[in-house]
């Protein structure tokens, strides 16, 4: 438990048995009088944990009953499927998807549901700005002259600091800046593969990571996910001799919202290890837990620097800095040599905002209020799809991170369900886009990085409706 | 001419009759009486002209005599030769002696002749510090949020605006925004390119482009190069069955200083259009030229979007921002998908303090001042190098950039100058670092980035002492 105050850590108490089924939909929970004696707190803070609970979605007051468990319906609504794709390279890259979904980022006349970032208030933009002036001015040349091949030492020494809470150990040393996490993975794919090596990733995955290794010549070959505990490992395991490389986000990872058990992690990290395969992890999503505890990272069970874990600010703090990191393991050189020649180095300042951000403790206090603000909104997109959208609809019940994953009955298509969406100005993001195999027709990725408003609420509700009349049409 | 006063107008045509060699070493200038005469000005503005070229020490005054055409020595200083490299794909990479001289990148305790960067007083880092404040606060979102992929509008806008000074004519939808020049350049070879490939480059070349090209698995074909008007368009027309694209440092390029003529550039942009092989053009030090003009790019005769010009503020302004951009002609799609999958996109931040910067007047009254000094600084070089540097040395006499290329009598190995050097706390760049061939033994890079003072005077003087010390130890 990390909350500051009294009354969020019994918030917290009481939400972690809902979320584990101790406490179940209709169940009265204790008076505001009872709470205080319970726990030995005043009539004010007892209400402000009932509040708070309210706010979360989990509880709601009845007049003149007392407080209940929502109606949160979780339980009964199937998971998707582990998916099933082909185990052979596959190179069928939906570049005509991609463009068609990409061609309205940024565009906020519509309600952007197909972009795995956050807007808005969620985002600290006033902090980070004075951020910029300190740095700018802390800086011995303001920023102005090239940092060196490595990166910010402040950064790097905060990074290092914040690997203990994945279970790491690293030295800012051990670190290299990039322009954010695809930056650190290109580099990645760019130091260790050539055309013609086959990389493995998992299924459905962030398009951006295919395209980069099939733009790089390489052959992918895409492994069965399962939307809780992430990639197969006996796929991987027969998998092994055929490939050069994997690449897997460990934590949340979109478009499927899984997260590795620590069993898996460690199993992988010795499987790939015994094999000579380097393992680029992404962790991006790490940071952004529902629960109490962060996931480990992959790297934390790694004994031989055999991965590469790429992450960035760009998730939880500020997409547009441009701010990533690798911790390469023993690939160090190459990827300071790769750094160097694509990018002689990365701007100074940017870095130094986040490091000041970082050591102030003004980070941890804005991903504990984004945690819970990201989970509350989460919970209100949840709710609204169950409710609004067909019945058959199957839902992920991520832990953490920004991505709904959708199946919907097969008759709908997500593509004509793209086009209707789009003409009522809402854009969602169809399942093919997350492979490059012909699988996922009846999916789609919905992300929850716009805060919840009676605008969201309508447009949500809308693609539900949508796709039910797809389903009627058929 | 585009000076604002009257004074400077007459210094620069006083300077230019120096420079063509219509007025002489030696030679006397009218008295400050005779000065106001000519051109009817104040005594205080004809003192103002002298002041002016004596600061450009081009001029000196004696008392009692008064003013006198420099001893510039120019023109009894050998060119050094047109490179002459072996016309086959080679891929001696000087890795080592790259590693050695960039280990020292930053570091201030050492002389640092070695990079071609401004130090200190030549960047106006106060200016740019008031930038970001302003860049921070006028943006809608602080440049927190993900900038489009294609880049800044501002930022585009002055580009395409500032085009018209080297010959073009761009509109902001033919510029894409990158991390700085090479990472412009990076996204055009990757975009164009592939393993096996065969690439055309200058000879010597700065090391960064062929390190880039051999990573990427291309083939090098170095060509021969003048060190006044560049690239060899013969030796160009000779390769041009065997190559797939080339890349040029058109204006002043580093490390030979060379500048292509007009008709040179027209010429190649046709050859090579004729035959279908992409021009990558490097323009970042087109903006710094001594003279009254600025040299025209490539781009400027390329009427099929065949060229990709690749440019920056890192040489002029801000090398720690990473603000560059490339105009990538008819290989646009290409390019916005390369910075997609490597980059997504770049710090909108750094752009719309540059685009600021340019928008108010402020950076081209940067660049005036900036030209005039680098000039001024350029002479004091020269002046110090023909005085203490062993008789027979030669020298490029560079009309722009920031680049000197000194090739020693052949006794003098540069690496053994380098190791001499180093040890008393000088860094300089050995000819060999320039090439993927065995050639430029005898040569080093010399660049004046560093603003002239004593302690930079008396460092420079100890290269030459150590020079003749290796020529004498024979």
């Amino acid at each position: 438990m990390e909350h500051n105050y009294l009354y969020l850590n019994i918030a917290e108490a009481i939400a972690s048995q809902i979320r584990s089924g101790v406490l179940r939909e209709g169940d009265k929970l204790p008076s505001v009088r009872m709470l205080c004696a319970e726990h030995e707190i005043s009539m004010n803070t007892a209400k402000r944990v009932y509040l708070e609970l309210e706010t979360q979605a989990l509880i709601e007051s009845k007049p003149q009953s007392g407080y209940f468990v929502s109606n949160l319906y979780y339980d009964e609504i199937p998971l998707p499927q582990v998916s099933s794709p082909i185990l052979l390279a596959n190179n069928k890259e939906p570049k005509e998807i991609i463009r068609k979904v990409y061609s309205n980022m940024g565009n906020r006349d519509i309600t952007l549901f197909s972009y795995s970032t956050l807007y808005d208030d969620f985002l600290p933009l006033a902090k980070m700005k004075k951020e910029i002036v300190a740095a700018s001015r802390a800086m011995v040349h303001g920023g102005v002259e090239y940092d060196s091949v490595q990166g910010n030492i402040n950064l790097r020494r905060m990074i290092a600091q914040r690997s203990i809470t994945w279970g790491g150990s690293l030295k800012e040393d051990d670190i290299i800046t990039t322009n954010g996490s695809m930056s650190a993975i290109s580099l990645c794919m760019l130091a260790l593969g050539k055309p013609g090596d086959t990389i493995a990733i998992e299924s459905p995955c962030y398009p951006g990571i295919f395209q980069l290794a099939i733009d790089l010549g390489f052959k992918v070959i895409e492994l069965p996910t399962d939307p809780v505990t992430g990639i197969k490992i006996d796929a991987l395991r027969e998998a092994v001799d055929h490939i050069d490389m994997c690449l897997l986000i460990s934590n949340y990872n979109t478009p499927l919202g899984s997260c590795m058990p620590d069993e898996n992690k460690k199993e992988i990290v010795e499987l790939l290890d015994k094999h000579d395969i380097p393992l680029i992890e992404d962790d991006v999503y790490g940071d952004m837990y529902f629960g109490t505890q962060r996931p480990k990272c992959c790297k934390a069970f790694d004994k031989t620097g055999n991965v590469l874990c790429c992450s960035s600010v760009s998730k939880t703090l500020a997409p547009g800095y441009r701010v990533g990191w690798v911790s390469p393991g023993k690939y160090k050189n190459k990827i300071m040599h790769q750094k160097l020649v694509h990018l002689i180095s990365t701007p100074p300042l940017m870095q130094e905002a986040v490091a000041s951000f970082m050591k102030s403790g003004n980070y941890d206090k804005h991903l504990r209020k984004l945690r819970k603000d990201i989970y509350s909104n989460y919970q209100k997109y949840l709710n609204t799809i169950i409710t609004s959208f067909p019945l058959g609809t199957k839902v992920n019940r991520p832990q953490g991170g920004l991505s709904l994953w959708i199946e919907f009955d097969p008759r709908v298509d997500a593509m004509d369900l793209y086009d209707l969406a789009i003409a009522e100005k809402i854009s969602i993001a169809p399942g093919r886009m997350f492979t490059v195999q012909e699988q996922f027709q009846n999916s789609i990725r919905l992300c929850i990085g716009l805060p919840w408003s009676a605008e969201v609420e309508y447009k949500l509700k809308r693609v539900g409706e949508l796709s039910k009349q797809l389903l009627h049409n058929e």
